[in-house]
């Protein structure tokens, strides 16, 4: 481990989150129980809660929705933010709030609780392209006039089309223009020609290009990641210059994400980010490195982690704990142990945590409760039906998790 | 990859499971749509079903509870299959009209929404070491008399007697003896004081002793897991012979999996074992042979699998699906693409599948529907909110995954 990530853990995080760790024997004098979502839990310990319990610091996710909000206002772009990251209504409404222009939904099912959850404007960044996805989709689009569908392949195009006349409506598309090979049509000559498909189709009204660069998040350092996103950015640069040539819509230009939130709009000509997890932060994004500190990307600060509790203590140099896969997904790095930056942690088991150390700061009891960085942000929130809102180490909200599980 | 599981994947899954990818397009005339379990969906095709979709098929599921069941009793041992699994009570009463004695349950949450549902004999093989969690155990046992609880700690026995006293009860308990470092008490004069510190406790009624080796399901050779698994059960015999010189209750002598069902049946005096994969199978436990076959485990059918459908094949021996990390996890092996032995299926990404091939057996569309062993069952289970009943390729009835995101 890096001196860097060791400090953070041990010093920066704990500061911002608090007490890393406390024993619970004896401070559950309430008997709380992580049960479904209701102000009864209100003012409880997070030490209290019941493990694994996943929780939100609320000043940290403020600070980081503030602060993106502001320096993307210097960067003159708006924020979309990916709500497949939190999935959550709640903190959708943080972001619309504070100035955001509209969400990004992953999928079809994702899509519809957001907006059946009071949430107007999503951007879907994936095709949709069976028959009953098509159909709810154009459903979803003639309940929600804010609701926009990305495309990139002209089948699917004359698909959407088709629907959309079915359903009385001309349906909002943008045209998907892949960075790499895993979604969106080629840049280039392929790109343009559905562009100039969708804009003949009388169902459906162009609104723009996306192009989402996933490859790009993580490179690490600061200068790599510039010039690497950049030069891959290129190609729907280009496509994005030529839409405007051939006087396509190019009202929508969006792209980016936490990694890049600061470099794509380098890029003359996007309008929005489709950052993530900078509400939350996680072990991968804080070792990518940041514009101002090469060792720790610390634009914004760690708000999520995981509530463990100590199960067994029996065994030299190790710990086992409730939290293992299903709680805290196979991701790697991590999870950090807030305090103790010497910890090894594994969650390969699906119900255990087991916890490797030379060197520990304090003893630990059976009982004590640790609090964890976790991995990768989206996947673990997908485990979780419920996200405590701690202030102040008290629970303020348990906001449920709507869309967890809306994979399809 | 192997000969033997490209042949298996090729053909002998294929045909268990039926055709292994068809053509979407088309064959959606029911606009079916992946909504909360209910009758409309009975007799709707796999096929059809919205993606990424849980499915298990029902002829394979049938056989492999049968074939345990068989096998166990020519053993003379009883299964106690782990509903961590499964998560669904429906499967839990198929086991137990089957034949099983009971099932357990990983965390006390699990074990609630089972016994909520009308199960009644449940072994919780974790410990409950929080207050609010030992008050809600012995709650349930006071309300389900034929629920069991591990204990592996002497001051968390003396927190359980004091427990059940306040609830007026005297709470069954097993001695979970440690194989490896993970959970439970070591074998030998601690785990035979902790057994007579339950046996003095008034309010404690001691049953026997559980003693489970996770590390020793996966062995790959059925020669090195049976070498390895009795060896490193060999302090636990120890300690369950120890037991009974003392007087101690070893009604329950429980442990073993999937993996070792055969196994630890060897060892004297085991009741029971806690299999729980044999249901469904999935790439792993596929992986590690058995003992009429070195090179594939097909002592029981793979029941469970995934249908993703094709998003995108622009890009040369690539194909991108809907089924990525929240779909499937990030488990290694696999998944394996059924009938296509030289996919290279990765689930890295959140939201996205990514096969990388050199050679297929036939040529995919957008919209074409694949079928997916998955890397890991219970991880994966843990992901969907229903499973998907399939007889013949139809579904026979939606059952919700009900103790699904149970971790605490």
């Amino acid at each position: 481990m890096s001196v860097s990530r060791r400090s953070f853990i041990a010093t920066s995080a704990a500061a911002t989150l608090g007490a890393s760790s406390t024993a619970a024997g004896g401070s559950t004098a309430l008997g709380t129980q992580a049960r479904p979502a209701d102000d009864t839990m209100k003012g409880v310990s997070k030490w209290d809660l019941d493990t694994p319990a996943l929780c939100v610091d609320l000043d940290a996710l403020e600070r980081n929705i503030a602060a993106m909000q502001s320096r993307l206002r210097a960067l003159k772009v708006a924020s979309r933010p990916h709500a497949k990251t939190h999935k959550c209504p709640a903190i959708a409404k943080l972001q619309l709030a504070s100035g955001s222009i509209g969400i990004c939904a992953a999928k079809l099912s994702e899509a519809e609780v957001f907006s059946a959850n009071g949430i107007g404007p999503i951007l879907m960044t994936t095709s949709n392209v069976s028959p009953a996805k098509i159909r709810r989709a154009m459903a979803l689009r003639r309940s929600n006039s804010q609701f926009v569908q990305a495309v990139d392949y002209a089948p699917n195009a004359r698909d959407l089309n088709d629907a959309a006349r079915e359903a009385g409506i001309v349906a909002d598309v943008v045209v998907d223009v892949a960075v790499g090979s895993r979604s969106g049509v080629p840049a280039g000559d392929q790109a343009i020609a559905l562009g100039q498909l969708v804009d003949r189709l009388p169902h459906l009204k162009l609104r723009g290009i996306i192009s989402y660069d996933g490859g790009a998040q993580h490179i690490k350092g600061f200068k790599a990641r510039l010039d690497q996103t950049l030069n891959r950015f290129a190609p729907s640069l280009e496509t994005f210059e030529a839409f405007k040539r051939s006087g396509l819509s190019t009202e929508i230009f969006s792209g980016g994400g936490t990694g890049t939130y600061n470099i794509l709009p380098r890029a003359d000509g996007v309008t929005d980010v489709q950052v993530g997890s900078y509400i939350f932060m996680d072990c991968q994004y804080i070792e990518i490195g940041g514009e101002s500190n090469e060792q720790v990307y610390d634009d914004f600060l760690p708000s999520l982690t995981v509530v463990t509790t100590v199960l067994n203590t029996y065994f030299p140099k190790s710990i086992t704990t409730d939290a293992g896969a299903k709680a805290l997904t196979l991701n790697r790095p991590g999870p950090w142990v807030l305090g103790e930056h010497e910890f090894t942690y594994n969650a390969g088991s699906d119900e255990f945590g087991v916890i490797r150390y030379e060197t520990a700061r304090r003893s630990y009891a059976v009982g004590d409760k640790l609090d964890l960085i976790v991995p990768h942000c989206d996947p673990v929130v997908n485990e979780y039906d419920q996200l405590y809102a701690i202030r102040k180490d008290r629970v303020e909200a348990v906001w449920p998790i709507v869309a967890r599980g809306k994979s399809q």
